[in-house]
């Protein structure tokens, strides 16, 4: 899978996700008021509008990025209906030829970590029969519970060929409260780095990691100095757009090979018809709207990668 | 919630809780083929067994203790059907006046963490509606992300009169990969304690905080210190019997009161007809055997309770 995002991204010249993360409030009014007629104020409706919604924009930016992300919090807040709209997003998604990071977050004791695997990128058996239950292409990770917590999640990669990103220095205000703690001279995500260096060696692609790292825009001095402690290592940078991140900020996410980190935007993306930039797009066009964003968030992000030379 | 809890345990006199994480290879062979008869081999059946399995063993044990605690992993291996056994598992477990901890260990950037946050102890509007989509009472987090991630479960948490039990040091084996690392001469597992603390202050109940921690019970040295840290934190306590953790290790995670800490085993009663010592009850007993090694479980933490004055 690894392999299938390096060409996707060579061949769209994108090294960007599309954030699926859809809120409500993101949501025009008459995709909303389409599923309430059908099923009036429920849990089925938001998750049948949410669906509805992501399925215009996966239509619009299948052929310009080579990925998206849904963040299942958001569909996990619809409960049930909500799951049942994380894994149609999934599937479409993947019928149009997307890869799909399940940006899911898990991280447990070992036995646990296993379940978890086996839901988003294995299987799981029932008498002779076995199922994909999510069936995302990567996940990502929090390492708090250390190596034992990660290493089956690392199995069911290697099985079924797929990736993990794991948190290394997230995007929010406060990651630094622990992240950036210094233990023995060196802040904690550097050593959270130099694990995710040393469980990704034995699992390469052709020039990178099956195991990747999260590491947030909003930190592009910390971005430089990750990107040389895993050079192996996949980057999956959020934070760009509305959570302030920008194009010239990256640049040091990359290797000399204008590969090895692919960036995320959500928001920015796909609620693009609510900025004044996109407004002339109306409600009806939000799908325009955010293949319009995606394509400027791609220039932004070449150009940067070009001046840098 | 945490004045609930409180109480019930000192009504039971069992400060336990029933770790409901049901594997497929613990579920007796007639309630699997049973299911397998009405829905074929598939997630629906893995679904509809587990549910009957818990119910069981709810039935058995709610008299004896005042809370369970599903690990959603084992029903999200399960996909869609799976999360539907989680969320039978909760109504009914509140049916039967047991509290329920959501072993979920979410944790995400703020807005995310809201959505969790929302999905496991609030609620959601959809139009002029609202849902409580899974409506557990208390939900373990991750603490990686630092302050912006916790604080909107804790938003929660004093609107719902809810509680959360943070990871501090967690029971497995490399837990201390990062946990245990020295910052300014004090593991990181300190510095979380610390904030634990710090963020559960605002929060009161009677006697404890609505905001607790997790400490395995596989580190009874560690509990000792993150006793003293968290005077006003619950603290919940895995690893008990299966993992290696024993009654008289468990001591120095109560308070002097008796209070502050609950026990968490999972396979050690759920699974217990497997082993020899309840093997006697056979398969179709298997929630007998778990009523009785619950009760033995209460007793082993009872006497080290007592035996340390």
């Amino acid at each position: 899978m690894i392999n299938k995002l390096t060409k996707r991204i060579k061949e769209t010249g994108a090294p960007v996700v599309v954030g699926l993360d859809p809120m409500l409030q993101y949501i025009p009014e008459y995709i909303l008021a389409g599923a309430v007629s059908e099923k009036g104020e429920s849990l089925e409706a938001a998750s049948d509008a949410v669906f509805e919604y992501n399925k215009g924009i996966i239509d619009a930016i299948c052929d310009i990025v080579p990925a998206v992300k849904p963040q299942i919090a958001m569909y996990e807040q619809f409960g049930i209906p909500g799951l049942y709209a994380f894994k149609r997003t999934v599937d479409y998604s993947h019928s149009k030829g997307l890869i799909v990071i399940g940006d899911v977050k898990r991280g447990d004791i070992g036995s646990t970590s296993e379940a978890y695997a086996a839901a988003h990128l294995g299987k799981v058996r029932v008498g002779t029969a076995s199922f994909k239950p999510f069936d995302e292409d990567f996940a990502t990770v929090n390492p708090y519970l250390g190596s034992d917590g990660v290493k089956p999640f690392i199995k069911i990669c290697e099985e079924e060929k797929k990736g993990l990103f794991i948190l290394v220095k997230t995007s929010n205000p406060s990651s630094g409260e622990f992240q950036d703690r210094l233990i023995d001279g060196k802040p904690l995500y550097e050593w959270v780095a130099r694990q995710v260096d040393s469980w990704g060696s034995s699992l390469m692609g052709d020039s990178y990691s099956y195991i990747g790292a999260v590491v947030g825009a909003t930190y592009p001095e910390t971005g430089k100095i990750l990107r040389g402690i895993m050079p192996k290592a996949f980057i999956l940078v959020p934070g760009y757009g509305a959570q302030g991140g920008k194009g010239k900020d990256l640049a040091h996410f990359f290797n000399d090979d204008g590969l090895g980190a692919i960036v995320n935007s959500s928001r920015g993306i796909i609620a693009a018809w609510k900025q004044e930039k996109y407004a002339s797009f109306g409600e009806r066009g939000y799908a325009e709207a955010a293949r319009a964003a995606a394509k400027d968030m791609i220039e932004d992000i070449q150009q940067a990668l070009e001046s840098r030379h």
